[in-house]
């Protein structure tokens, strides 16, 4: 395994330099007086990314799935109803996670390559006269497929009906790549993970967490303790941890946070979508088809790509790998062996994308497919060229 | 908060260099064909340091408390009774898992400072002839009391009484440093953590898991899926992860292990032990009183001691603290302001200890305690000198 | 200043993390008894990866200026007689030092982009029939230019004259790059850096000295102290050094050998073979110049590139740096403003190379070179594509 | 070799994790038109540090042997006449360097544990009528001894003698732990090393250099190129560097810089002397001879301590190394054997002053010296105690 060239895996990111020195860390006492001196800014940062000005943030040492686990349990219990749509392997996942906790799963099945169904959902809640749903779940960013969701759209589908429940929100691919508003969406539980837009190490789940799922917290009687909300905040607000914090991530979180804002928000968001649509040129220029169906629903952290029949896309993924030491995302699930995915998430450059574009471009010659070498390169290279600003270069 | 000093917490220890070295990483595909080779060998070296040849091994990204809900929610359904004895701040906040995760505990309150009464759990085993205790609690070594427990007492209870209750051992802050033995305690689920004995970040959950104990996960209805064996154990079968895995500490653990096995197993107890002596010659010379009540129950990872009548343990601490910028371990729960900790465990050399030995004398010097300045040092130095070999240094 | 990117400078080359994470190391003794057990195998390995076994090897806390000093200073006197062509910015320059050394140089000018000129040499070198001439000079490699000179020509010149002088080569940027043979070159001092081939941060000159050179440092004249040869190889025979030495780069040098003969040094030298092949198809799809007059000139290290007439290479470079945050090597001397560079030695691959060649194309671009967007890039994906072989990725 | 325990050599220092983190940096181009914005700057604080606003700085890859090389040979020439006191190894080795560079030296002896002869120099200055003195040296700390001499009653002499030899400075182990006034003193030439006070990697001298200096180096004739004053204020004038710099040690020197200034010059001085007298304190208890002859001579960076009769100090150490781990420096030259030194300068807190007392002390003990084991150690324990304040330790 090389660590030379970067990874175009929809996370774990590539991590800046930057972000690894501070992770670098030798041990501090967390029960020292000045730990939470480090700690709490931490927390507010976190709500200036999600725009979670009204939200608790917590941070536990786990990873997305715990950060799934932790809304569920902490809300909801047994034989509660959730309603949630299926579209990819991650809200599949999730699905699965809630029926495991004895929830009642009301599931929306789509293609997968489709966005999270607003229209369907909102027939269901309209349906659900007796408010038996208690939470609404979807997944922002579908990591398997590429397709971003409309998180506003559904909060007026639970407006429109009039709905009181939950809206949990998976956030863990689309969060500090791509814009999220926790408050004006009307997000209850949002779950976002270190490894990704805040391209830190895998091992922290952060959650903004809202009063009203604090209150719903009172009475869910799911079982939890490690990843109880109120063992959390209570801990939280004497400035420390119900039990050992992961020091190094929420010191790397911190400077996460810097990092980003020193970029600016918009000029991170407007980075990714440059950077997503040179990805999605190239793809036009191989003839290739991306996975998620309609130019609204394309992610800016992720593109997953249809091969052409008869090749399998698990393959070329090894075969770049072992030709050229350069890492992408494999199909999962109903896509897998269909799609291939370049991630382009976290710490990206366009001059990243395109050793990402090229790399996989080669590959695709190499095994036949029928694409020509290097236009899908030109064409990333085009649309880059046109669109280049002076670069506002993360700080090294 | 300065990183010059090192701390005397009882976890999360100093991390050795080579450790920060290894775990300082570029992100790498966990999905790739070779991240296996990485990954498998790490399971078979927690194998030998456990001593646990018979067992499964599972790494979760989670601290202490996800070990212990694991051990838990994967082989219990609600109702179940088990059997723990508190004495002490982590044995009593297992229990309190337990109860939350609706279990019946049957609990043996004893005064904190003693050890696991492994008569009185003899005695609770063989009432217990419709075997209703599913599982038999005990922390291996109380970090709160710095006492050790006896685990081949317990196993011989549960034998004589012919009683087939899983035993689930907390080995958070002994496994590593302290001798732990897996299969000749018939230990059902160990659990440690990566930023004690194994001197890494904190983050990681690691288990050893008896067949008789994934039997029991069969069955049991305690709702899990971030922390569930199965589908870990699935997924480690194929050399991946049900999730992203924290693969800086997976890449961290393999070489603590190569650390730990360089300088030996029984090299690294006798270090501590060593070491842990040393302190405690000190403290006899101060004329304190050791917290833990018999020299049998003495740990070699902690040493928690009792200030005088009349003095506050947590303010000597932060009097440390803010003077000499040296942490030491607060007393918890019972004996908060009571006694104040020395952490021993881990990456710690006998040169380290007098560290710390010297400066929290100075310490009680200056608060009025009733010791002479010096005498602590003297005689671990003394004890030290005495028993010194020709070091046995763990590699840079 | 970002440092995402990889840089395309010819030196410092891109540093990987296995010697980063090496040389981030915290003091050590260097007197301690054990040091030479580190310190010496370095030096053997240097002799393997120069192919001089019969030199002594030595390393200075100093630059390749600093090595060419050493060279001069330690074994020549003032008004001595040496010889050295002219061809670039690297050879002007330790003409340069030799005149202010005191020292009478006979230069033999070429055009820059031409080699050294074995046959002036030849020349000079029979004319001398009273060996008035002390040392030949010769730049392997001339960084400013990309030009690659016939070591062993000038050697079979000496030998056809029956001339007794010393031979220096500078082989700061091909060293560890591409093939060099001391012994068989019958090189007398041989100078590299530690930050180009060998990976690591500027700051060492490694030097190979014949016994010949150690000969004539017996009478030398020119003063030197700092970078005596005699005190060097006094001090590292009993395992120390004159003054502290680098022991980060020490170290670092040894885990460089390490990578290096992991690696194959003949599939490091045919890496960079490749890696620069697939750069100057690129330059021939834009229908540029190599600065390099004929193929046998050719770097593999680095290629100077003349850019169009009317185009200034240095608002090229300069463009790109702020445009994509990208670095090239400038033109220096007199071809400053008229070619720029682009290093590929040390630490790289062929999709690194990738990068550097697609980005500086759109640059190109972008300043309105005659040149199509796309086409180098897809001449080196061919290059490469048809020249791949599994991955010898060198080791994290 | 361990990296556990601190070092007590005098020099390289123990590195803080914040300044190896900034050294642990990837490349970056030198001659991007940023550069500059980072190394201006740097050159800045080195004039804040050594109170030098008169000064041009100048920094060179090159050790603190590589620095008195170029104070000499910039600014005379061959057969120039030089005053200077031998009393220890390190004025003894550049005595050795002038000589070796054909300059007439004129030495005062004085015995090794003495400091610098004022009254001697004083004399000489008086007795040069003709001013046939180019240049007076001195060390302000001499490593071998642990003394320190008075610079200002130096530069009093030459005026008193209205001599206007240059003054040259070797501060090495001096600047940035102990006060240094190039101003004030009318330094010409100041030298200092990365690797001690400035806590970094060793391979930078920094030299500080009067405007008088620079106006000699304009008809000096000895010869230099590599560390040729005049290439480089040239190259810094431009924002560049004469050859590669050492881009690492000058963004960790811009960073030790701002470490030193958050804790303030003051403060970092008088750190060093509470150090200092600590370990003094224990010499004392442990009825030892510092090697210093006088108080006011005492160091405040390195103490150098006789041992006892019959004694051997380099078995000492060594012993203490191999039983204990832990590094002190050796007795050089004349008092080789004869002393062992405990450095304490640049980063050292009281808390590792202990550690390094207290190791000691029993290795002592253990080859059956007449000391009582505890005796330094407890009074460096009553000292530090006595004098503490709050920490106002370095950041991490």
């Amino acid at each position: 395994m090389s660590q030379q060239n970067p990874v175009f895996i929809p996370g774990p990111t590539n991590v800046p330099d930057r972000l690894r020195r501070v992770m670098d860390m030798q041990t501090l006492d967390h029960r020292a007086p000045d730990f939470a001196d480090t700690f709490q800014p931490v927390l507010a940062g976190v709500k200036r990314v999600l725009k979670a000005d009204s939200a608790e943030v917590m941070l536990f040492p786990a990873s997305g799935t715990g950060g799934w686990e932790a809304a569920i349990s902490n809300t909801l219990s047994p034989g509660d109803k959730v309603l949630v749509a299926r579209y990819g392997m991650f809200s599949h996942r999730w699905i699965d996670l809630c029926q495991r906790h004895g929830l009642d799963v009301q599931v929306i099945d789509v293609e997968w390559g489709d966005g999270a169904p607003i229209e369907q959902y909102a027939e269901a809640l309209k349906a659900d006269t007796r408010h038996e749903i208690k939470a609404v779940l979807i997944c922002h960013n579908e990591t398997a497929t590429g397709v971003v969701s409309d998180i506003a759209g559904l909060r007026k589908a639970l407006d429109d009906a009039g709905h009181p429940a939950l809206l949990f929100v998976d956030g863990v691919s689309s969060i500090a790549s791509m814009d999220f508003r926790f408050d004006e969406w009307g997000v209850d539980v949002a779950i976002a993970g270190s490894q990704k837009g805040f391209m830190l190490y895998t091992g922290m789940a952060i959650l903004a967490v809202s009063q009203k799922a604090l209150k719903a917290a009172e009475t869910a009687r799911l079982p939890r303790t490690f990843l109880d909300f109120g063992d959390m905040l209570t801990a939280n607000a004497k400035g420390s941890f119900p039990y050992t914090p992961p020091q190094q991530l929420i010191f790397g979180l911190g400077e996460s946070i810097k990092m980003l804002e020193e970029e600016g928000l918009d000029n991170v968001f407007a980075r990714h979508h440059r950077i997503a649509e040179g990805v999605r040129r190239a793809v036009k220029a191989w003839g290739l088809q991306i996975c998620a169906k309609r130019p609204e629903l394309y992610s800016d952290s992720v593109t997953a790509i249809h091969v052409p029949e008869g090749f399998d896309a698990t393959a070329l993924i090894n075969h770049a790998y072992g030709a050229y030491g350069v890492s992408y995302g494999v199909g999962l699930g109903e896509v897998a062996g269909k799609v291939f995915r370049i991630g382009h998430l976290g710490s990206m450059t366009d001059v990243m994308a395109l050793t990402g574009i090229s790399t996989i471009e080669m590959a695709m010659h190499e095994l036949g497919y029928p694409i020509q070498l290097g236009a899908g390169t030109a064409a990333a290279q085009a649309y880059y060229s046109e669109t280049r600003g002076d670069v506002r270069a993360m700080a090294a």
